[in-house]
């Protein structure tokens, strides 16, 4: 047996390695690529593609997996060939399950609508990238056919990006969570000029501000020699192997957040892909638990750790040095203010905390609705003002600023989504279970100490890759799986001390 | 026999592809990679060079290559379907000669004689490399001997880099250059004192100096939307297609000349990448017709035109902008002399136009006699120094400044060395046929209007690729292969007059 994995692990470790070269062409296409080059890198990227697609999906690879799956599983539910059997086996079936043809109708349809929707964004012109998101519809119901599914096609498409989750486990947490923030957010309409942004709004030197996320990230324990930060248009993380985890920012002159904690909250992500045990490289134990997992870690570190009051006192003296002059007289609590003020925004990426989580419930709702056939396409933007209107109290001027404001429709993404509401929630939790394990680790940020905080998500998250899923790994480490509690404990908490109700 | 065409370019393309991938994989080694990306790097490279030859090598190739062959040369031996199955052929016979565990083996051999090379040059211990430098000659026989040759194993290895080029041709070459240089290194040693490269010495700003070379080839004709420039430590060029053509410079603070002619150097090898027909991407056309062929291109935009007078009255206006006092005083003339200035030294890399090719004679004579026999390794480093002495008048104090300061072996490269000369002699061969077709253009620098010079060289050499065998191309484009008579000319014009013999 011992041999017959051996032969598999040198499969997909080919495999691994086909991807992580398709990793490094992405990175250069966002980060260094002049758009000369924009043909043959896609002609690169589907051949590698193709290539690492039909030595994985190999009737081979099913064979090893089904000669091996019993030994491996009778090591122990928790070894490496248990962990990596379960991985391979959950990967395998769906690679197997979608026939090429679909594959690539799927992605013929995807480049379409990447393009109708950027010029229908540009234009704001909804009608005219419809025809698209019918087709990613209809294929992404085809697709969840295949792929198959128990009470709502929505679940199998969501089980692409969160392991095990179903919208009849979503439904009562996102009702929860609308309940219990529709109070808070009331109570700071009330007090809506109280708080301010403007310390860190208007004119900051854009290398100065590379520098100090460079700073940053380097001070939160982002190791630079397996690693490096670039700029890009949109910021991401990427990881070609555990040695070499990148992530890209995005300088904004006059808006210091977008900088500093578009770098946190990617530093938090490639902390975990830093944090992934080296034997995991090449195997499908690498990477993280799901899309919800790795998003409550950059989370954590861009919201728990990076908008607390320590964090800002440790911060104030880095701020002043980077730009003279612009915080002599700036406070920590200042400046805790001002990274931290809720408003009802028209746009997603650009939300807070207490807000964020109803712009992701407003794409549940909707994708939901018009995947079930609940809510016809042409219909959809009505659906998505009126909605607006009732969570925020605001209505887009126009669909550019509402319903086509995000790429993932267009990607082909439906039932994506959720993982951002779902790291936040479980970002929550993991603050409240460090508070037991780590008492005191809340302060620790004030003295610029993130080791013990890193040291925890290492061992109790990072530690594990993809050997379970979210959910086992949560009862696992947590007790249970995502609750909607300690995120509202932990907004109230924290933003009615800042608003004062 | 046109829909077999089209399935033999369709496998090449997948190749290429890959191929493609790879170069971007190697350019972001050297680029950008943190130390912790090497061992991913490593089996992503390797993963993607197997692919890339057991889809090339099949059977299937040769039998379609096979079935067109006689068609397309029937076409025409100058349309693209000749070219492209000559080219083919070629590659393909080379490919499934050598068998994969020669190629193994000697890919292990490179590897171990890389990083024994980097010590044993940081330790001046030429008996530590000895051995893999003994292997490397070996196994160079092994492949001359699988890939066949007839007068000597030389020719065969000297094909690879330079189709067609043989030791019976390149020896009188060498013998009349090093005629024709003797005496000319004589009457500058004659006169060493005589031109000073201090003007182009001592703290160059290297932000500055990064600045001020994007700005010159920019000006040359270098496309930076389907390019782009960055620093590594050693300057070099690769092709991800037409449409993307990098190229890497290294600033020195207290040496203009490197970044200033590096920069100009892989100018020169890009404007011929981006100069190739976007109709040879990803076939067997892309790429230039053969090392020596390449490296023209890159002296003459280096030496021919950067190291010319009127190419330094264009230049030292952007020298004082860039450089503020430092050339207030210059005149075009001592800057064109700083930039020349002759004088025998021990590094290859460093070496001016007169002494460069005498570098190369050596080494082409120490790897010709070492592979057949007539030199050992352990009299090499002898055998180097007293030819430095005869040559030079000088002797390296240790053997990191002498036998061991060159890469090319340790990589497995015999038979690479004279592609320099080759490339040298060409350069002027260019010029002289220029002088001819476009009178008066050895003036166009001056006023910064090298469109004409390139596109001359866009219309006899870029626009062909590798359509040709090298010899074909230059028979066709000037009518006579690689000549020594127009370069010795050029250097001895050149040089009396700045010297003053």
């Amino acid at each position: 047996m011992q041999n017959k994995f051996e032969e598999l692990k040198k499969r997909i470790a080919e495999v691994s390695a086909i991807n992580s070269a398709s990793a490094v062409l992405g990175w250069d296409q966002q980060v260094n690529m002049p758009p000369g080059g924009a043909e043959a890198r896609a002609a690169s990227l589907s051949a590698l593609e193709e290539l690492s697609h039909s030595k994985f999906a190999a009737p081979e690879t099913g064979r090893l997996i089904d000669s091996l799956y019993g030994w491996a599983q009778g090591l122990g539910a928790d070894s490496f060939e248990a962990g990596y059997l379960r991985a391979v086996r959950r990967d395998y079936e769906k690679a197997v399950k979608l026939p090429p043809e679909f594959v690539g109708e799927f992605s013929r349809a995807t480049s379409e609508a990447i393009n109708a929707w950027t010029k229908a964004r540009g234009d704001s012109d909804f009608k005219a990238f419809a025809p698209h998101l019918q087709r990613i519809l209809d294929l992404n119901l085809r697709k969840a056919g295949i792929l198959g599914y128990k009470a709502s096609p929505y679940d199998a498409l969501l089980d692409l990006y969160e392991p095990g989750a179903t919208k009849a486990r979503l439904e009562p947490l996102f009702k929860k969570l609308a309940a219990g923030l529709a109070p808070l957010i009331k109570e700071i309409a009330a007090r809506a000029g109280s708080v301010s942004s403007d310390l860190v709004r208007g004119g900051f030197d854009e290398a100065a501000q590379f520098g100090l996320v460079n700073e940053i990230v380097e001070a939160l324990g982002y190791d630079f020699s397996r690693g490096r930060q670039d700029r890009s248009a949109h910021p991401f993380t990427t990881d070609f192997s555990a040695g070499d985890v990148r992530i890209t920012t995005r300088t904004e002159r006059d808006w210091l957040p977008a900088a500093l904690y578009g770098s946190v909250h990617e530093c938090g992500h490639a902390l975990y892909g830093q944090g992934t045990p080296r034997e995991f490289d090449f195997t499908p134990l690498a990477g993280g638990a799901s899309l919800g997992v790795h998003e409550s870690q950059s989370r954590f570190w861009e919201n728990i750790v990076g908008r607390s009051l320590p964090f800002c006192a440790w911060l104030l003296p880095l701020l002043r040095k980077r730009f003279p002059g612009r915080f002599d007289k700036a406070s920590p609590e200042e400046l805790y203010a001002a990274v931290n003020r809720s408003a009802p925004s028209l746009i997603r990426v650009e939300a807070d905390e207490v807000t964020y989580n109803l712009h992701i419930l407003l794409r549940y709702e909707a994708e939901t609705s018009l995947l079930e056939g609940r809510l016809k396409v042409a219909d959809a933007p009505e659906f998505w003002n009126a909605r607006m209107k009732e969570l925020f109290g605001i209505v887009p001027a126009r669909d550019s600023e509402g319903i086509l404001q995000d790429i993932h429709w267009s990607l082909g993404a439906i039932g994506y989504f959720p993982t951002y509401t779902l790291g936040n929630l479980i970002s929550a939790q993991l603050a409240e279970k460090m508070d037991k394990d780590l008492p005191g680790w809340r302060g620790l940020p004030a003295r610029g100490e993130f080791a013990p905080i890193l040291g925890w998500l290492r061992k109790h998250v990072h530690v594990h890759g993809r050997k379970y899923l979210p959910d086992e790994l949560l009862m696992k480490e947590l007790g249970s799986g995502a609750r909607v509690e300690p995120f509202l404990e932990y907004v109230k908490a924290k933003y009615s001390g800042l608003y004062g109700f």
